[in-house]
């Protein structure tokens, strides 16, 4: 007799973790980095990579299954289309940096979701004195690998965005919190009339500059250097706030977009996106967890649902808010000053 | 500009420990016992679990995306039927014991995967000395937890097993590593002719009794205490091992197959349940994962395919070896001596 309800949802989302604890360690072990290079049989990979004989071939045949690897008749692993243009450290689409510091840090932080949820107290770094972005920005290797992932990610949200804007009628736009410069780079490249430049701390300069070079972009994107607790936004035509109001609490939230309210010309635009969760709130999954990561994370962050942003908006003086779908779990909401 | 390749699967890989200990987190606090008695909203219920108000309503919103509650016009948080039937403790097909295992030892252990790997060595109580089975079976309370989850998880597995199988000609079967003896009681429930026994340590025994009472079963429903270590298996017309071959190494796992072999009649049957390995090893991702779950929990336990099992079957000298798909991740391996 089968029962009609199955538990088989329950215990696949109880197990995740095995699946996510996988990738990480592949990761982190550089077994996409090492298929980079060529087919290797399971012998010679994990020589490479520095593990065990004894679960070796479960390990690499979990990444098969995970759709990460692909095993060929003659036993030799390449990495899938997916590994090789995203977990491969050499590719410049590479987001395994975000991965390394979900294994670094988040992992360990979410073992005290229950604590998180029973105190509203983040805990990160925080818990023991610690700040995440100041812990960041200290290490200048670690902020460019994390950097880095964050482009990775970014980088297809900034070609839908290039799609989804009538920038021909644009002269200026900055990214606030640009960090390396995804997004005007991707935008200048797209557009060459505009002027693109990025917003970020001064510490991020050096490492916005290298990425703006590599792209041939020097001449047309622009550093401003800049804390945007302390001092007032640039001036543009059009500002974008990318998965930065989702980092504080609501009067930060408002504050920020005040901010950007006095900075944009009359007819000017702002943009945020963020991985919205949906107005109903009971189907965007990732919207949802990604504000609980905020609780571990911060100290008043959550994510909101384009509802939400709209109606600050709306009480910041913004008007013909709009949400436009981008890519993936992530939307913009669009509104006019 | 999309890309035709997309991050999308690898990001939610990477993102899947999000969803895992949200569930975790709902197990432990009680969230599904709480709405047991009927629905309530977000502020009643939140008092009840006693968790603060800042992320309160991300954290069941993301379990009403997850499947896992329900929220109506009013309000009112419920229970989805998955949730109310499976996570609801004074439910009897309870499989909580399981997640609460899993967010209590597995998610911490799980952090040192990389670690296992590089050593293939256990990363649980057996890294400080202890032992997995010995301080389960130690605390009667925390064993009585586990194995009702064991047995949540078991009973489609056995209502499968009761229609996959001749149970006509069948007198007497034994469930070696019983656990509670769930498997015994679905069988001698479903087939008023059988003897159904359970062999499984002294300790389960108390545990067991209370199980089958509760079933109305103690009448045809034995305890067998043993260890299949320094004993022999009982003898019976069909011996079944579900979920106990994985946790062992090879020599082990033929050592065990070769008791039921000395134990069984000429035409006598062996039933193996595990979550099998697909033979060709790469689409079957629950089977690899509990692989290296062993690798975390055991010294020398591993997953395996079918044709694995069949040829150990073969060489022990059982015939007619073959696999019956059972439910969800878990099949059959059914040999005739």
């Amino acid at each position: 007799m089968q029962h009609e309800v199955t538990y088989d949802r329950i215990m696949q989302t109880a197990m995740g973790f095995w699946a996510s604890k996988t990738l990480m360690s592949a990761v982190e072990l550089g077994v996409f980095d090492t298929l980079a290079s060529g087919p290797l049989d399971a012998t010679v990979l994990r020589l490479r990579v520095g593990i065990h004989e004894r679960s070796a071939r479960d390990f690499f045949d979990a990444l098969v299954a995970l759709g990460l690897l692909q095993r060929d008749q003659a036993g030799l692993y390449s990495n899938s289309r997916e590994a090789a243009r995203f977990l491969d450290r050499a590719n410049p689409n590479y987001i395994g940096g975000i991965i390394e510091m979900f294994n670094a840090r988040l992992y360990g932080f979410w073992g005290s979701l229950t604590e998180a949820l029973r105190t509203g107290e983040p805990q990160n770094e925080a818990k023991s004195g610690g700040d995440l972005f100041a812990n960041l920005y200290r290490d200048p290797v670690r902020l460019e690998g994390f950097l880095r992932g964050m482009t990775g990610i970014t980088t297809p949200v900034a070609d839908a965005l290039v799609e989804v804007f009538p920038w021909k009628k644009v002269n200026r736009v900055v990214d606030i919190g640009s960090a390396q410069g995804c997004v005007p780079v991707r935008l200048a490249l797209a557009h060459p009339h505009l002027t693109a430049s990025g917003f970020d701390l001064p510490e991020v300069g050096p490492i916005f500059a290298r990425y703006v070079a590599a792209h041939g972009a020097s001449e047309r994107v622009r550093f401003i250097p800049g804390d945007f607790f302390q001092d007032s936004l640039p001036k543009a035509d059009v500002l974008i706030m990318g998965m930065i109001l989702h980092d504080w609490d609501l009067p930060t939230k408002k504050m920020l977009l005040g901010k950007a309210h006095a900075s944009l010309p009359h007819g000017g635009s702002l943009i945020v996106c963020e991985m919205l969760i949906d107005d109903a709130r009971e189907v965007h999954l990732p919207g949802l967890l990604m504000s609980l990561n905020m609780l571990i994370e911060t100290r008043g962050g959550f994510d909101f649902s384009g509802a939400d942003c709209i109606s600050w908006m709306r009480e910041i003086g913004f008007s013909d808010a709009r949400v436009a779908p981008l890519v993936g779990a992530y939307s913009a909401v669009i509104a006019t000053k």
